[in-house]
């Protein structure tokens, strides 16, 4: 084993995802070289439909997540390069699809694939995608890899179904609420960390740590993503702002207000959640502004990173653990920017 | 290796691929009951939805080509039951993902899974299919089966996004029509008799001739699909006649059709096939019976099934052969039941 490296010196630590990214800069090229390399082996007509999936694809969270928890030393690691490849295609494959429920129209300020092409040839394309990726995790020596991307993307697609089915009720507890999230976001999160740091050798106990980081990371990603479809900028963010209330998603902001409402102003939120009004974003940001709902959520988050941090405690001496906690100062980073907005 | 068995008596020989499935009793139980508990590991709000799938699912053609191309003698293979549920899994999936495309209403008979639980559940009912299928595959020993099983899925992929982005035009040549059915249809009958003759122990050079087997079997079932479609009686079949005029889907009996109309006829199915006039598909099938179109589409199908049978011919001593064999004596009892129907 390596010996440990000083964590990062704090004044330059990375303020965002977007930093995060470019510190990674080889690795990524690497892996966007990998990417464009499995694009190619696609028949002619499906890709240039891939390729423009791979461009908008956004932030490569998940890759970055492989090879930080994979981190030993600056050296690229084809394996981690391969596996973060194969997590990417997955993570595009779901996006191709969600698009598609979510009828996004805009997906990091681009059309989105099922607008682009219809929905029809966007249902296909995410297929291909994923079984390309099924396909390039069978291309390691074990089936350890492939196990577990098939495993997980069967729970992504699982937490979605519930949250398509529970779509425009309001029959939803903060336990279903934390079930739908830690499958559909915190899974691929929780996967990319144990196969980055397996696949780099670390020893089985800093692996399962380091899956408990990214789980909790997961979980505390998607609650900022959904305080962000309120509290953030369309421009900043590059998707349409407010879809979850008009799309009848009813998540922690909502479900944070709709508790602190009269109970009058309570059946107004139940009926635009149901779709039986029509949605008030407006309305419900401002009262989330003034009833500090902002402030309850942002506990629920910070809850998760800190359990996040705690999984990592006892293997500070590792390469990659200064490197994962990083990314939850950036993620506070990012609330606080959202708070501010 | 087995001593080679005697081929089963000619007045034995199944009639139809029901018979076939019949005939693979204790096989095909066992399939079903390795279906029933992969189902029973998914979350309890889609296990209700994926046991419809498989309720409504059909034939099992798929399994069927495992279990006869590595058929040894009447004791069932373990490894065989496995890779043809993976198999059905992904075929499952694409049939889900199918009916979505093609928005039709019945699949054998029921309520197609994308009109009983709404589009959006279908999308990803299908992903989590694909991908329990993959979770599956990975619990064999080696790689090859994942990585068999998900290039093949890719492929199917990229035949049905290639037939969806070329709906509603005529710029289709014979040689795109080979393709797009060689991709959609024949590449998973290929995989199950190459991934069911290598998992039962059989030589390489017979694994491939079972493989070309496959193949060409499955490009001539997918020619008799399209002749039923026209030919065919709605009930016979359970899905709804006459649909690929209507949805734009150019096949080999309408490219057969519009070769021999006269011009001023010929621009008017184009207009059919384009959406640009209402179908009419009971005058093309009219025109289709006095134009002699079955019998060249007949030959066309002929022409697979001499080459699926040429292709085992060197191997007639193994006891897979005369089992894939009666597959294509099956299928010609079919389509002379089409005719006469």
């Amino acid at each position: 084993m390596n010996p440990p490296e000083s964590p990062p010196a704090t004044d330059a630590a990375p303020l965002d995802f977007e930093a995060v990214f470019a510190g990674l800069g080889p690795h990524v090229e690497a892996l966007d070289a990998c990417l464009r390399e499995q694009v190619a082996s696609f028949e002619p007509e499906i890709r240039a439909m891939a390729d423009y999936c791979i461009d908008t694809s956004g932030k490569r969270i998940r890759p970055s997540l492989v090879f930080l928890s994979g981190w030993r030393d600056e050296r690229i690691n084809p394996d981690l390069v391969r596996v973060a490849a194969v997590i990417e295609l997955v993570h595009l494959a779901t996006l191709v699809h969600d698009d598609i429920m979510d009828e996004a129209d805009l997906r990091r300020g681009r059309d989105s694939a099922a607008r682009s092409y219809g929905p029809e040839a966007a249902v296909l394309l995410g297929d291909a995608l994923f079984a390309h990726a099924l396909h390039l995790a069978a291309q390691f020596p074990t089936t350890l890899v492939c196990s577990a991307v098939a495993e997980s993307t069967r729970r992504v697609c699982a937490g979605e179904i519930i949250q398509t089915l529970r779509r425009g009720t309001t029959a939803i507890s903060r336990e279903d609420y934390q079930r739908v999230i830690d499958l559909k976001t915190a899974e691929l999160f929780r996967v990319s960390c144990r196969l980055g740091s397996h696949l780099a050798g670390y020893a089985e106990n800093f692996v399962a740590a380091a899956a408990t980081f990214g789980r909790h990371l997961g979980i505390a990603y998607q609650i900022y993503d959904d305080l962000a479809d309120f509290f953030g900028e369309e421009s900043k963010i590059g998707k349409t702002l407010g879809t979850d209330l008009g799309s009848g998603k009813l998540t922690l902001p909502l479900m944070e207000l709709a508790e602190v409402l009269p109970l009058a102003e309570q059946a107004t939120v139940i009926g635009e959640i149901t779709g039986k009004q029509p949605p008030q974003a407006e309305l419900r940001l401002d009262q989330m502004r003034e009833l500090g709902i902002f402030g309850r959520v942002e506990a629920a988050l910070e809850k998760e990173l800190e359990e996040a941090e705690r999984a990592l405690r006892p293997h500070g001496g590792q390469p990659a653990t200064p490197r994962l906690l990083a990314l939850t100062q950036v993620l506070r980073n990012q609330v606080a920017r959202l708070r501010s907005g």
